[in-house]
């Protein structure tokens, strides 16, 4: 047990739970994480689709991030109205499943899960992305360096929020310190060149412009930027997790989680128009990251260049983390509502709901593998859960708003009412010019999980309406059940069980089948050994049965006995006993016939109500020396 | 079933034995096809060891095959007294066995049992070999076409000898019509030519001598004629399966196999001679075998040839048939005596021992795999295994004269020793000669299985000593145990285990592991439903012991109070009881927790002899249309 605790830590009592509560600098890291580093794979995404416009494309830039920033501050008043009203974590699911009926509250929280399953994969193709430009060495590495990664973030979960949170705070900080720099010092130059500052060193040469602007292809740029505002909604999701009060922490957490975002996203684009630099194609060599290209050509590729690329590597991979932090929670009150296995509800040894987090590390492995860990080629499949998750979380909120009707409610629907409705716009753009290079598997996915837990739903209400009736102990007719002990010859295992058979039972029914290759007759042993000393003893003798098995056949025989006692018995239990060898090595069990098993599982499977089945188990003694063997 | 049925015939009872008993007639196919097929590798397998002599080589073929028939004629006539002593079956095993000790018999048994597994490779190689040399654009896949036959003789075999033996007739005469005719032919046409045939169609050109003659040579290559004569105790080991009176029917089959076997080896030999036909390099493509050439030589590749052909493949294909009539009858024998797992004791549907079918049909085909299907490569760990079980038999022969002195034991005494030097002197010689090319692996494996018999050996009677006392029922106190229930909670699954355990016993404890994540405590739902119709309807309560389990362990503390309720009661039984929901449906057993096998698990590696375990299932009703549901 000494290696499990290294692994994962003591295991610890549920009511240590209260010592992880966590504030806002740790809050940052854990539910900020993903939000911020989106700041390092929301431009790129956006500029990505800018390219075939050519040096033209990168001015667009900046209106693009204006426009999200726009959604943004929306977001950020609708989640902080939410996080009020639903100090026990607010996460879409349960603002939809609440206001809107649990189907709408599935789609919200299906939608949260694909999108947690890609968070995870596409933090950490980016992380390795960003690696991959500053040692192009790495290149033919990128997927086991994904799956490692994938590997330390699960375990480290495995360990609870406490531990994760000291190991994240760090590098988030180095992180935003890090761009920060980079942004202000670039903005200081680009205003002291007077607007034409000169790239310490020189970004990618842009392409040529192969297409002509049009709207379709700024809002497809739009859409990649999007991704940008994944994870915000974390928090909101995660208020439980806040020391008290809960909601002001976590509001306090969001407000900076914002602001941090807002200052990275518009000083990235600024700048990125000031040295006109565009994104490049990862799949060709010499590739390097927006956020590279900006570094170096603000501050040339020095120690700081190296200290940022491996703060936003680190970051990126961290970002995961928002995944791991959620998805065991929203799976878990999933499960709680039945729509999900009951596994999903318990907690590990570190409370942590671990069952989550290997579905998570499975899924997002499955994903990064199918990917082959490549950013590009999961942006697509992203950002549509998120929007959809907001949207619905929006509209439950003006729903609740509606219904609660407190004070300042038409205001504060107000609020939620113009975030569903831009974020409503936003699920639509992203839809339709994503839709073919990748969307549609989400658009597909999301109605199957949906499907998936509405029969988990189905299968736990029928079990419960069978089983749950609270029904008082029928105190009534309480027999002794009648046992049915097959004996393959006279023996002390044979003796065992039967000694434990009439102790349990006056109504023993020993069952033997005959085999006429030259066995010994039964009924002389029965006799000297059972019949006389039970007679002499004044016991009721069980009923020995004997069958005949012209084929062989053993378990049939016994099966049908079976049968005939429980037609022959409607209202008495049967009890089934089992005498068995258990032996000490496991290959020894080759070495016997392992009916005692076989006729378990046909009995298991014959199902009947009234029959019970016990094994009577013999252990061998511990092997003594073997000299005491008469020779040969 | 039906499928079943016929591929492996319907099942047979004890009582239809008798009718599987055979005959002369069915007897040469079934127990003399390994014999008489040998007649188509043996005389090669010398040939390919005189290669290296080049032309002269092929003139000591005959003065070869002479030592070789004054060897078999001892043989058959040890063979003869060894059928007429043991009417019942006189294999080597049982023979050495009764006669020099268990380990010598033992010994001659694994020999045989190696040798066994080695016919059927060798007899589906060389039939293989036979197709090849006809038909060469087949040599790609000798491998796949090897193991297809295996899998046919394999369920032919499943199907019982008396539809073997019916279809192994045919081929069988074929191919012994087909060989005398090559040979009368071509005697008369030796004879005609005045010593010098002129071949229809030349046989392959010899290669020139790279070795000078040396008797070495001469006693390798008689060491791989000796395979010849592998087979030749099959007879002597399946006296049983013959018609009364047995020991005629079986000394009768044994004259006809050995009478033909002869003609065929000196035929053969004296126009190999005659023609100067040499062995080939199966490696070297236009390859034929040494049967192939001699029979176009004689008759040209017209109708006959492809006949003849055709009836050797099919008869050394057939004639791996031996070893699958033989080693399953071996081994049970063996595992009679407790040498091996009773499994082979137990006869299938057909009245087979239908494992030792398995066993040998695995083992060859991994024999075939490891030596890709070639018989060359095979020849060398061959006939050790069958001349070791000869010299042993006929050494137990000599000792079973000695001890029963009867009419003319000095005679038999003397027939038997004679088979025995000579056996035995063979056995130095091919272990000798073939050492390095592969007769070592069979020196190695041979010892290795004795060990291990011996091991299964110790095993069972280490168990006997354990449970075999015929022990008179102990019939003094014969309480009612202690019945344990571990309760999740109160539903109509506990409930009915609940009453179960009444049923059996007045001392039922039932074990609650408390969870504080907000779960409805127990003690009012016990109270209403259990203890106050108990205390109304005058019958005992049954204890409720309720444990806290701080880190969420439920199973740990279960067994805890499982050890604890077994030490304070070392005079009583405890009977566990698991209450479990049975599905119908696999993948529903996801959507539960498998607490009741876990626990089931860990009680059973326990190890407590007072500790029996029942499982009191609860079936799902099949479930009924879903439109009674509540909708949300």
């Amino acid at each position: 047990m000494k290696i499990i605790d290294i692994l994962f830590g003591r295991p610890l009592a549920t009511w240590e739970e209260r010592a992880e509560k966590i504030g806002a600098a740790k809050g940052i890291p854990i539910f900020g994480l993903d939000a911020l580093s989106s700041a390092a794979y929301g431009p790129e995404a956006a500029l990505a689709l800018l390219i075939p416009l050519g040096m033209a494309g990168v001015h667009f830039v900046l209106p693009i991030t204006i426009a999200i920033l726009a959604l943004l501050t929306i977001l950020y008043f609708s989640y902080r109205q939410t996080i009020a009203a639903y100090p026990n974590g607010g996460g879409s699911y349960t603002v939809a499943g609440e206001n809107l009926g649990p189907v709408l509250g599935l789609l919200a929280g299906s939608a949260l899960m694909v999108d947690y399953v890609l968070e995870v994969a596409v933090g950490i193709a980016a992380g390795v992305g960003a690696l991959v430009s500053a040692l192009p060495k790495l290149q033919p590495h990128t997927l086991a360096l994904c799956l490692g990664i994938l590997a330390i973030l699960t375990l480290m979960n495995l360990r609870g929020a406490r531990s994760t949170g000291a190991v994240f705070m760090a590098p988030t900080f180095l992180f935003i310190v890090c761009l920060l720099t980079v942004i202000g010092w670039g903005v200081v130059k680009v205003i002291l060149s007077g607007g034409h500052p000169h790239p310490v060193v020189a970004p990618l040469q842009l392409g040529h412009a192969t297409e002509v602007l049009s709207l379709w292809v700024l809002l497809k740029a739009f859409s990649s930027g999007c991704t940008a505002m994944t994870g915000v909604e974390a928090v909101s999701n995660g208020v439980a997790a806040f020391k008290e009060p809960r909601d002001k922490s976590a509001q306090l957490t969001l407000t900076i989680i914002i602001v941090l975002l807002g200052i990275l996203l518009l000083g990235i684009a600024f700048l990125v128009s000031a040295y006109h630099i565009g994104a490049a194609d990862p799949s060709v060599s010499g590739y390097q990251s927006v956020l590279s290209q900006l570094t170096a050509a603000v501050g040339g590729r020095g120690v700081f260049y190296y200290v940022t690329i491996a703060s936003i590597l680190v970051v990126l991979s961290l970002s995961a983390n928002t995944g791991f932090a959620d998805f065991p929670r929203l799976c878990h009150n999933i499960a709680r509502d039945r729509y999900l296995p009951f596994l999903f509800t318990l907690r590990g040894r570190r409370l942590i709901y671990s069952s989550g987090v290997y579905v998570l590390a499975v899924l997002a492995a499955l994903l990064l593998i199918a990917f082959r860990g490549v950013t590009d080629r999961l942006i697509p499949l992203f950002a549509i859960g998120a929007f959809l998750a907001f949207t619905l979380s929006q509209a439950g909120m003006v729903q609740h708003w509606r219904r609660t009707r407190g004070k300042g409610w038409r205001f504060s629907m107000a609020v939620n009412g113009i975030g569903a409705l831009a974020t409503g716009i936003t699920v639509c753009v992203v839809l339709a010019t994503k839709f073919m290079s990748g969307a549609w598997i989400t658009a597909i996915v999301i109605p199957l999980i949906i499907l998936l837990m509405l029969a988990v739903h189905r299968h736990y209400r029928r079990v419960a309406r069978e089983i749950a009736a609270r029904e008082i102990l029928d105190t009534g007719k309480l027999v002794q059940p009648i046992v049915v002990l097959p004996i393959p010859g006279w023996n002390r295992i044979t003796a065992k069980a039967l000694r434990f058979a009439l102790s349990l039972s006056t109504d023993v029914y020993c069952v033997h089948v005959k085999n006429d290759e030259g066995e010994e007759p039964l009924e002389p042993l029965w006799k000297k050994n059972v019949a006389d000393p039970l007679q002499q003893a004044g016991l009721p003798e069980p009923k020995l049965i004997q069958v005949e098995s012209p084929t062989r056949r053993v378990l049939g025989p016994i099966l049908d006995q079976i049968d005939v006692l429980e037609k022959d018995n409607p209202d008495r239990q049967l009890m089934v006993l089992l005498p068995e060898l258990v032996e000490n090595r496991w290959y020894y069990y080759l070495l016997h016939n392992q009916r005692a098993a076989l006729l378990k599982a046909m009995l298991y499977l014959h199902g009947a109500q009234r029959i019970v089945v016990a094994n009577v188990p013999w252990y061998l003694e511990p092997r003594q020396s073997d000299t005491e063997e008469p020779s040969n």
